[in-house]
């Protein structure tokens, strides 16, 4: 495993990482939780992925009494949160960055995930019923009394991000280091495009997400939503549409075949893809099984393959299908 | 129940609050206490204001023991206290801002209210005897230390407001978000005239008191002051002329015949008429009964049919008949 | 009693107050200590003054006894420590105002004193081997820390105290207010010339000692030096010289004479003109007994009766006999 | 002894000091330690320095168990430590400056070395790979929650120091006081050349190690390598060839003869040489032994007869045989 800077910071994390989105609390519990979390760490994973919204809450105590059982020096290991779906209805406690909020919610997920501090404090979304001042304020003040040790967005627009940071430079508070926005071979024009400059002017750092596109880059769907899939879960309807597409689905069949002469899948190919982007500090993936995440893990040895002419391939199959 | 932004901060709070000024701890006791903030809570209401000097500290212990009864999630409500009139005389106890008695007062306040933090924290009048700037540095401080999460004012200067602003911007320091003004049908021209640039420039939010001009508005001084009414209270006789003025109660007499019109209390409808004001967050209404709690949430409904024709038949009755 | 900012900070002390220099730990112990601090607090008295090297810390532990028993709420008093002579010997113990010497200093005093806070820290001196960056950052960490409230200097130079407030300023932390220097009649070039522009530009208070410098304006050393005097004190020896000096007794004589006719002793004359010094917060005075308290606290009445032509009379007596 | 201020700071430092490098949990265990650190004392040292890195951590236990032991006031001596090389292999545990390795190192130090705060803690190289400014904040955070009082660098570039300085001072951070460099006969540019403008325009203060190069200047390499020397121990190989160097023997004998002249060693001559270079706050030498303690404080005597002729012919025999 290599480890990548977060952004321009000086935390360096593997450049593959796991989330506990989806999984845990609905399809894993705490026993398989820590076989996952060991299997990664194996493999050289020193990142996991977390929010508060994550079933509920049940996703961090998961992984927090994983963690607990196997006892890792709190050095050697990042863990991260999010801050934006609270864990009950009311005008402060859900869909909001306002400070009542998040000086709540981060003391909540230290005492769920069983930890002093978490590394990675991350607001969720934006808000646009809290100032972007309010925001940054709490999530330094945060750091400041040693709860957390850096902070950042996720699917910020670049101009919240950067508003974020500047007000954080004027005012001497803790500047944001990282965003964590979707990014696959299918959705990439923000961090493409829209984020471009602020990889130079404020060095951001990337923790990607999707990087299979909910799975549509498996290739699992191209007859059909399977029986277990995500996308059959309860809430996740919205999913269900996309991920049948056809014109995609043809897409995935033509990077299958790709993946076939590179003797990978095409899901390894879809994870490399997002390796060669020097921007992406990490790719979280997801792990539902422990031979999924070795699987993944694969996608290392898979990005060695991807030369430029390789890179070209993949492009053309693509084409310009993405978001 | 509706939610307006405490100004421009994303703290949310209902459009009517229930304040314990007057009533708790001279007319309410600890489960009548418990009873209306029950009652005030199943209507919508977040938001519950005190003070220090409120019936000497009582107002914040009886509060403190209902909210600690009721065990409501933290994050779910919204408390304040204020300071400037401390509970024992002394040149560096009463009638001050300065930061001797600011922070003993918090610590007070948390002790008595049983409370971990208050959520808003006012500085109950101005004090032209400390220097805005060590005010400033104290509010700002019970922030840092976690102890309160937003501050303000309370009938202070539009200058006093604007000077506290900017010295928080300048040394970066916690900035004042709200005021709390008296506003109410003959008490205006502070909050519609004097703070009229402030709305824009800093953001500022109101919390007002005082709607029915200390029962004025609600016509039952028109025949002189009752026995139970408020001006009757030992330390209140400042009050009774005031709410036997004639021409005043001439005024609410006509109010009253426009109210029937429209099927309300003259009360509900001087309420109503207070939230059609976009610059007010929420309106602090007393409560010595529960079912007075009921009464003034019906000025919910009242607010919507006040059209703009309506709006205008108002005005003409008031006239100039406020400060 | 009246009470006066001090400075332009927003706390009150009163006029005159108490200090433990030379007594506490020598002439006084802590039954005695306790009965003059009730009899000051009696006649109004609310600040006494302090400091780490009065009596090699016993002076602290006098009062934070005595304190302890009377019991007064915490709010409603106001007590001063000072830094610079440590308690051992040792480079950075001893004459310094580093910040390895004042953060040990003041936890020292808040255990010797009994309190959580202190109101006003004092540098007791300057010290040219520390830069006044440094001292300015450990002043305002106490303050931060919570372990302090306001903070000041004594016997600086008016050059340093305007540095130390300019980096203050600067830097976002907590400002000097106050100075307490030596002033009486026979020594004024300081608070009269020296810090004229201070108190205008930077609002600096006075907590003056040596009211009647060390007694000599008690007229007790016009025929030499009694047996029981401070200047028979061991290690006080270098007082003795300046408070037998013959023109100056002489002037003290016409003063006793002036103070006969207005029914008063010349010691209360003495403290009764620093009082018209409107820039002077606070005079404090020493107290080896009850009656002596009692005695200098009639100098607020004396006060009363120096019309600027009795003030013009004091000062045609002493003309520039002064430093 | 003589105690110099470290830099322009207030803090005093003994011109001669004991560093833990190499001897502390190799050569030397808890009772020698002990004896070792008494010894010092004894001869005016007030300074003890050391790391995290040093002997994996146990130079740290060994002297915070000997200093409990001995029970000196804790003001009353002056303790290092430094960050850079962890305890542990990992992305974030070794070769780092970021925020998660330096906030968890602090806590590790305070605990091997059973102490509330450490005096001196320094960036024992620099971290390409972390933004100065990431690791400024997190130095300074060290001395805001009051577990270091000052900070400084370990063989840091002029452009580094000063890049670390100026950030501080733009954000109103702690800045660095102190750099530990190399600095003896035979490694001399960077401390007399790079540094130059540092020590007027920030105050930078020195102290610095291998005054007799690794053992070099002692002359004890002339006739090759004793079986007990430092360049025989397991993983300092790499010393070996430079302290058999001919060329530098042969200075080294010339050295001798004038030490000789001067009633002195030539150990003892190196060490009186840096201490006549006035930006050195203090000479950190080993100590393996007691008698080799006494032996390098004679030192300071030396330094007295280094007259600048003997100065001048130091440096004649010297030529530009240093880097």
């Amino acid at each position: 495993m290599n480890y990548r800077r977060l952004g321009r910071s000086g935390l360096q994390v593997s450049e593959l990482s796991i989330g506990s989105w989806v999984t845990y609390g609905s399809q894993i519990d705490r026993g398989l939780a820590r076989e996952s979390l060991a299997a990664a760490r194996d493999a050289g994973v020193n990142f996991f992925d977390n929010a508060e919204g994550y079933a509920g809450g049940k996703s961090e105590e998961i992984m927090g009494e994983a963690l607990k059982e196997l006892a890792w020096p709190r050095v050697s290991y990042v863990v991260s949160t999010k801050f934006f779906w609270g864990l009950s209805e009311g005008p402060n406690q859900y869909h909001t960055l306002n400070r009542k909020y998040l000086l709540n919610a981060i003391d909540g997920s230290l005492k769920r995930m069983q930890l002093d501090y978490i590394d990675l404090v991350f607001c969720h979304r934006p808000d646009p019923n809290t100032p972007v001042e309010e925001t940054v304020w709490a999530m330094s003040d945060m750091i400041s009394r040693g709860k957390a040790l850096y902070w950042g967005t996720s699917e910020w627009s670049a101009d919240e991000i950067r508003a974020a940071w500047a007000i954080a430079e004027r005012h001497h508070l803790h500047k944001p280091v990282m965003e964590q926005p979707q990014y696959n071979l299918f959705h990439r024009r923000r961090v493409e495009d829209e984020y471009r400059r602020l990889y130079e002017d404020i060095g951001l750092g990337l923790t990607t997400w999707s990087p299979l596109a909910s799975g549509l880059l498996t290739g699992k769907y191209r007859d059909g939503v399977p029986a277990d899939s995500r996308a059959q879960l309860k809430g996740y309807d919205w999913l269900r549409a996309a991920l049948t597409d056809a014109d995609k689905n043809a897409i995935v069949a033509r990077l299958a075949d790709l993946a076939a002469q590179l003797g990978c899948t095409v899901g390894q190919l879809a994870i490399a893809w997002i390796l060669k982007n020097p921007h992406v500090s990490t790719v979280i993936t997801g792990a539902s099984h422990v031979a999924q995440i070795k699987e993944n893990m694969l996608a290392l040895d898979v990005a060695q393959k991807i030369t430029p002419e390789i890179k070209a391939q993949i492009e053309a199959i693509v084409g310009d299908a993405y978001n």
